[in-house]
């Protein structure tokens, strides 16, 4: 019997899709799915849950929980991760209330930025500790990460850890229809390429046919940008740098010096950011799960389409050694050639029982190779930083994010980060 | 309407596998098939048979004939090619008796070798002429081609002829299916990878359930070893260098220097080389050709499954956008990393809307990558004859052929060239 | 008899200088001193100083004045270029002036920032000029090239003039004298190893004896930066990123989104930021050389010593086949490992009759390689603008320049762009 | 006091050359001398030359002796290498004698052929103690190689050892000198550029005064030709291949499958091979030193002239700063674009207080970078033999030897391993 691990299966509904999907697979019928988690409530509601699906559904797949991680991992043929460390409460408070007393605004703070540097210092030791577990109980097996920030967690696990490690983001999959429905467009029988670093991969071509379409979604977008809507920084982006990115604007706003600027204010309005907005979901999410837990855990019938989420599909595509294509995490071998290798890239990668297998992409057009490498700065010190355990990387990391030296001074950005790695106490390793 | 190009649709049984395949592909219905030929008599049986062959299977294509080149290429969006320049009769006797006469003997000569060279060298400029008549036709158009010496011509297509070029050989797809049905075992659900240069892949990882064959496939093999077959050679190969390759023993019998030598004649026997192999064929596909080609053309009635030739499934893939997997030939962009960048090398490639992306293979093991350098060697040499049209780099060529350069001295090797090119007359460009 | 061209001969100081050297090398007597400037009066006045200085010296070389560049460059062995295109008035005066309304403040505008990028975009098609000339008149001749920006110039005049280059900067050679006598300590006997990019190469290695010298500098540093100095912001970038930078404080200001900031305007008076200081350096240079050029015309017995600009060592090198170290710069061809092929770098080189042969650096400490590809993103863009003449390549390198898009807004450098491209009038080529 | 220390010291003659060089150094006097060697008579005697030496030159040298080897190494600034593993007898003399029972005649057999894979595989080992002892006692000294097979070896200290090495090797320095000697041309004021393997480097460009003399070198050669001489297997090689080589026709008569051919006995006569070339100048070597060493060493006053060995250059260009060019053997990052990355190879290197540091080569010419990769091929291969001490890495090399895969078969190959194996006993570690 084939297992397959799932780190961090106290969040509940991702949980529901990821390995519901998986139940509603033929090829994977059978394997044991073991939820580990560090909280045995939360553990005890999933399991719950996709108890009540698995019978919903008829998967023969067993349903086991692990409070302990190495007996959850041992023997595993895929690993799924979703962990969280630190949480809403503290870190992700921390991750915004000490920033804000500099006057660094964030919205989401999980990717680079200050927030996403300290979400990284703080998650990588964890990471590297299910790499070390691994190494012991499951060196072969894949390991599919879906925790932030992506790109920095996906380049540890790979070239400290040593496991075998696909970052995996839905925005590559999600980028053309939603694209695509903003503009009222139609996108079946649309071909696209995709390729650049998590978050801000490029759409590099969108085609009907092999007609290009860029020209009618510019012409689409100019025209809806004049009111106000929800993707007005990708917009922006997309006009001023010729091509769509795939995360969302209230992501993309707090890579780049453009958007967050206190010398203009009128910029928050002008291209509808929402400010906070991360912690603002974490609050509502909560609520949300705490008012309607209750219910979803008495039904006993739960009904589940499979998802856009890709691990099902890779385990599939791994088990049946039938070929199936994603935007996946990967080292940069070479892959882009006008990005660093030591880079995490997303690109198009094949996926059949030799693993994951990435694609050759090329030079990106020079503009948007730049830009990432805005950020891939960033990536790089702060995984100096976790590598060393010297404070001054840390600052190096903080000196180089795009949007925090564009807005704080030298000293504050040191500052900010003293008080950032205070503010964590334990939650972060020493360093020195 | 679309197009398929067919270049040397004279082949008639080649030509129906092919574009049989594509009949019975739902996607390409209603696709122009435009064959084109520079023999209007061959051009003709083609066009019968699959005639006969579209209205048996019931399929929407038209077919075409050309004998203008750049009408059969216009507006094509697939271009097949399957040319053999200077045929049977007089090309490949030239190949195998000039050599003779120094001693020097061959098994197929369309690979590498000294007639593998001049095979390349009577081809190319004719390759390039089809580069030129696409760049101002069917620019966009991907070119898939079947021709050999398949590693030279890819490279010299996309490299020199600027068109976008897969190198297609069947011996990937049929590598283990054939090698298992030789030792008796089941191929059903194995997995391999396989990546290399062509007719000089290799079989890197076999495996069932995650389990290695390979030690019992040295197993069986040894055993088999200890009589006469039909793939001694690379028994022997996998022997000794670990690896399974993916080309015939009778090819590989004339890459290396260690099977047909004059200081050790008893070799022939003891791994059973059928010398000369290739014209033999030759006639007998000829006669076999003339004896039956009324009675076939004469059928109004012709079968046809779905044969295991890539072309029809890329074509399917392009068009429909579902990734489908091709060990394919293609440039040398860092994917197999102790490889030159300069060659062009087999891969497992992913075929989608986007095209033919190869993936990335790494390092191969040492004493492969070795095997592979010393044919790379003389490929490179022949192209940069062919671009610069220097007779020294002929010599070259020839001098860095392992084969060639274990039977002969310079100056035999020098004045066979010479001889080469005469006997070769208007079939070759003039060299300086 | 051999011949060295001098471009931008006018500028009679800089010319006394290195071609003084040159009459003090002994293996370049009797070389042709080939003067041309566009201006007329100049180049009177340097043929007049350089007549004098060359009969007080003693030297057999000629001297000769050209109006007609072809002229000047046909059969010259060596090119020296320091011209500058457009002048203080009116180019300048343009690159400081039309920022300002903006609220973008600068100090010298001759490497990257707004200034930097339209300083590229009027001289690059010049210098493409001289390159087809030379192409012409004088294929084989070395091109030295002094002027500014020296990175994006150096790389145009290699990979679209086609010109052997090497960008000549005395930043590297002084880097060690001033740093030590800055702070009080001997020089004699230091090693050092500087890799980079142009004015923001790094003090890798600074040792005598084996000994590693950073401690006590960064000790000595630290003491001075208690109070006013001149050099404020490479100390404080020494503090934070670790490493010494060649380049000047008064340059590095305005490389980085640290130190000119409207949120923070203390910290101009905080690092003795010397706003505008390159006009008001032209408008006293300009008015020296008035006050006091009849008197230094007149003199007939003029004294020079040796200085330490590279250009005549660098030709004797060539000459005599003597080896002579340089630190140069020169496109990357994988030499700094983790900065872009693409890019220009500024390292150790060998010169000598092969030419100019640059070293082997591999990776910079990641903190670097990061600060200086924030740079290089807007020298490639600057060059992709002048290659294609798009202006929306000109937006990029703005927006992705550090300092730029730390102050503005993209409506703000998109508009700032375009009053530069106006107001720079015939100036500039047309971009579309 | 600063100590140089050499390894293999009882090699006198060459010993007396390289620290006699040291000797006549300015900027080495007061160093201390280490000698070390395994034979204490012959260590005496050199100490004795040594001593002799220093006290007729007036040198402030002192000269050590050693038998314990991490002792010699304690503390050394420099460490120059010189030993050979396993003399002339017994080891050379089964590198030659094994082989001639297979029918394989070698001339040299230090560099690669089956004897110099052996005289790899006993010296790796004993080299690897040496970088062990290092890395204790002087972890940053400088090593330089004298021993032979210098690719192989140099490769092994670098990528194994983790030592700082550059192999050295006359060939280089005597190229141009040696080859217009033989011609009756004037080598004064050539300048000249080599890069390639070692033994197998290249004379890429040859000129006076930027006039290309190849066609005038090539011209007389041609001439030289008609007659028997010393150097007739490279002046063929440079008529066939376009390019003369470094090391001596003895060395690359084996370096290649085109001199010594079973099957044309008449090439051994015709291109001048003096075959066990190197067995009978050990012999001569010997007794020659056994007849005069009384004299030599009762002589209290010793000539020395500095020679051309690069030793006491490349310590002197360290400890002065003043920099000097050498061609030494280095890792190829990517120096050789088309030489693989792996190899080791020797280029143009500046030496300063910075240590070796290696320049860029770029691309070889086509038919140079081949022949050079049927090398590097069975160096490779013999490297992962030591590596992993597996025997069939030792066959995959000699298979892959262009001399021997030419001549032998694989069975004898293998077989003439194994005996080699055998007869060399406790010489090599255990392979498995």
């Amino acid at each position: 019997m084939s297992k397959i691990t799932f780190l961090g299966a106290g969040s509940t509904i991702f949980v529901k899709n990821v390995l519901g999907d998986t139940m509603l697979t033929t090829a994977l019928q059978g394997f044991e799915l073991a939820l580990y988690d560090i909280d045995p409530v939360r553990l005890k509601e999933s399991e719950t849950l996709l108890t009540h699906l698995r019978d919903s559904i008829g998967s023969t797949c067993t349903i086991t929980t692990y409070l302990d991680r190495k007996e959850a991992l041992r023997g595993a043929k895929f690993v799924i991760n979703a962990i969280q460390v630190g949480g809403y409460d503290p870190c992700t408070i921390t991750d915004f209330e000490v920033p804000k007393k500099y006057g660094l605004r964030q919205t989401i703070a999980d990717t680079i930025g200050i927030g996403g540097i300290f979400r990284n210092l703080r998650t990588i030791p964890v990471m590297l500790d299910f790499a070390s577990d691994m190494q012991e109980v499951c060196p072969d097996a894949w390991f599919l990460n879906y925790t932030n920030p992506m790109a920095v967690l996906t380049n540890a696990m790979n070239t400290i850890g040593g496991i075998k490690t696909v970052g995996l983001c839905h925005s590559v999959q999600v980028c053309v229809p939603h694209l695509f429905d903003a503009l009222g467009m139609d996108h079946n029988g649309v071909e696209s390429k995709i390729a650049g670093i998590n978050h801000m991969a490029w759409l590099l071509e969108v085609k009907k046919d092999g007609v290009d379409l860029y020209p009618e979604i510019k012409r689409r977008a100019a025209e809806k940008q004049k009111e106000k809507h929800y993707d007005m920084v990708r917009f922006e982006l997309m006009n001023r740098f010729g091509y769509y990115v795939t995360e969302s604007s209230e992501h993309n706003a707090e890579y780049h010096p453009y958007f967050i600027k206190r010398n203009y204010p009128e910029l928050i309005e002008r291209y509808n950011i929402p400010l906070d907005e991360y912690p603002r979901r974490c609050i509502e999410q909560i609520k949300h799960w705490e008012e309607r837990r209750d219910a979803i855990l008495a039904r006993e019938t739960v009904q589940h389409t499979r998802s856009h989420e890709y691990a099902s599909s890779i385990m599939e595509a791994m088990v049946t050694n039938q070929p199936y294509k994603i935007g996946g995490n990967v080292m940069n071998t070479g892959l882009i050639t006008n990005l660093p290798n030591e880079a995490c890239v997303e690109v198009p990668c094949l996926v059949d029982a030799s693993g994951v297998t990435p694609t050759y992409v090329g030079d990106l057009p020079p503009q948007l190779a730049a830009l990432n490498r805005t950020n891939i700065n960033t990536q790089l010190l702060t995984l100096e930083a976790a590598k060393t355990l010297k404070k001054e990387h840390i600052y190096h990391a903080a000196l180089l994010d795009p949007h925090t030296s564009a807005e704080l001074s030298i000293d504050d950005i040191v500052n900010l980060c003293d008080d950032l790695i205070e503010a964590h106490g334990d939650w972060l390793p020493k360093f020195s």
